[in-house]
């Protein structure tokens, strides 16, 4: 019998929760950052690169997987974990934000949602008991309900009417996921709502009133300011249940987990660095360093000499500029590795300043290093 | 004062040695396979990836590398070991071959080829002596004279024309490679003549008398037969001296790679096992695979599990069907690791054979085993 999912808060800084999440594939500390593999893959990254590089989960799509290879085959291939080589933890997201953001076609009904592949044109629907039945088959640790998540700007009426749609499609979710809490897994509401406090209170008041073992918020970093995003999680993260995990999904920079984390976030995921890595920006404690800028190109200097990562003390900078130049994969592979070590650094040194009661400290000087950016040309 | 550049011939077994190779970054035992290192990487690969396959030495494109980064600017930053991560030995090219292939505008003369690089359109010389003076900036261990090589068929005429211009490069080359030697360097002659017995042995000879630490026969695999280019090996490898390492440039597949170790060559350099790989196709000892074959698409079997590489032996096939058809970054490096993998594989097999005098058995095991190909479907 396994032991159920469970989420430990350890110490708090603050609104800033240090916490350990135990799931069926094993431990995870939080604040947790979770490099996204879309395809079943961390872009460019075999599985041991991105443990060491510090993960101790990472999310999947089940847009993507439910389309090609298709769930019932990963299942049959003994599941996603075994398929990906990767033993750790996995979140599976609903599918539901790929549909609105990758699919041309798509009819958002009551029943369910139908879409059009990108892949092969085909008709597919994904109702809440769907996503749910693919993530079981994936033998996803943690599943997402599935919600309707809506672009900003939206009308209130836009937003108000998603946010009830994911209402009523989390209580299908929830019925479509009993039992499967028996056997340690675990399904996380999305909290919606938009820009609007008042629809974001009453959203988290509704999924709490469900009762999931973990609360997303949703919608957000969907083209809103960063004022609104940091105000949207200032308002739901302290409404939601201090005994479970917090996720805010799809964010984001550096700095916008560290001000995520302040405001009481467990959990992120986010393609950043790996999208960014394959585009030659790497994320340091200088901040962003854009490596095809030809001030890098004689610059014999690694990224970063003081890196536990060891891609960033080995490879001189003018050889990544030639690599990003030439379009070499191994310039993707090393920025992507480069970017993961990076965040999951910043991740352990959240942990650790919130065990010291000094995150305020360690966030200030983080914000510091990269406002002063990069080091002078030699 | 490092130690000269050697040959030393080990064991025979027939026509096919076992030697080693001392250059100025280590050993090498022959017969030994180059992995291609265009432009400073071996595509898809780190270079501790490339080691982990069992590379003794790569070959890297001087065409490339002269016209990006450059080799003045690779000289600054401490030459292309160092750039590239590689602390091994470096075979570089004398980027005769890739002016031909890939420059648009090109105009060969005496003094030197001129062309428009394929980059920015730019004119550039490339001479005998440039082609040393590159080699020497980038400090590769074994150079290679500027050569004309022409596709064939082609006239007798035209092979014998770029046959002569080819050894008066040869001469100049080797007097501006001259002091080079003291250092530990090596300089390799290029035997051109196309299909043509006569033009191939007058040019051998010619190049024995100029005298150079290494014997190149170039100017196969661009066009002609399988049985022209067996026939072309089998009549001028027996006329190289047997004190110096004979190299087959740009071959093969591992047939064609059997066979030239069974007729007397010693070194190899060939794009195929990564640009297979990033095609999606696996070499084994079951033959090649190709993993977008729908066949593979629900096999949890690995490559080859009897495989010393781990890449082989981990990832199932359904798995690398699914990245593959995915286009994702992760099948073609694992492909690639396991086709270097396999290459290495193979060398060291002919070598322990030579050393055990029954490399005509292994070569016959090796091409059965191709032969039964693939498991059957489970």
């Amino acid at each position: 019998m396994p032991e159920p999912f469970s989420f430990r808060l350890l110490c708090a800084d603050g609104a800033a929760r240090r916490g350990e999440m135990v799931t069926p594939h094993g431990l995870v500390a939080t604040p947790a950052f979770m490099p996204v593999g879309t395809q079943a893959t961390v872009k460019g990254l075999a599985p041991e690169a991105v443990r060491a590089a510090g993960a101790e989960i990472v999310l999947a799509n089940t847009y993507h997987l439910m389309l090609r290879p298709g769930a019932e085959r990963i299942a049959r291939l003994g599941g996603l974990h075994r398929f990906m080589n990767w033993p750790l933890p996995i979140l599976t997201d609903s599918g539901g934000f790929q549909v609105m953001s990758l699919s041309e076609l798509r009819k958002v009904e009551e029943a369910c949602v139908t879409f059009r592949s990108h892949l092969d044109g085909a008709m597919v629907e994904l109702s809440p008991e769907r996503a749910i039945e693919i993530q079981a088959l994936l033998g996803s640790d943690i599943a997402m309900q599935l919600d309707e998540c809506v672009k900003l700007p939206a009308s209130r009426a836009e937003i108000e009417r998603a946010m009830r749609l994911s209402l009523r499609w989390a209580e299908r979710g929830k019925r479509a996921f009993a039992g499967r809490e028996r056997e340690g897994y675990a399904l996380f509401g999305i909290v919606q709502g938009g820009d609007d406090s008042g629809l974001r209170a009453e959203s988290a008041r509704s999924l709490i009133e469900i009762g999931f073992q973990g609360y997303a918020i949703g919608g957000l970093a969907v083209g809103e300011s960063p004022q609104v995003m940091r105000a949207m999680i200032e308002e739901v993260a302290p409404m939601l249940p201090a005994d479970r995990p917090r996720y805010l999904m799809g964010v984001g920079t550096p700095g916008d987990i560290l001000a995520a984390v302040a405001r009481g976030i467990d959990m992120f995921d986010c393609v950043l660095p790996t999208r960014n890595g394959r585009h030659g920006v790497a994320f340091t404690r200088f901040g962003p360093i854009t490596l095809k800028n030809a001030r890098h190109a004689e610059d014999a200097r690694p990224l970063d000499e003081e890196s536990p990562c060891p891609a960033a003390r080995t490879y001189s900078r003018a050889y990544l500029h030639h690599l990003c130049k030439s379009g070499e994969m191994l310039g993707a592979a090393v920025l992507s590795m480069v970017n993961l070590a990076y965040y999951h650094e910043l991740m352990a040194g959240m942990r650790n300043a919130i065990a010291d009661a000094r995150f305020a400290t360690f966030r200030a000087e983080a914000e510091a290093g990269w406002q002063r950016g990069d080091l002078p040309p030699r």
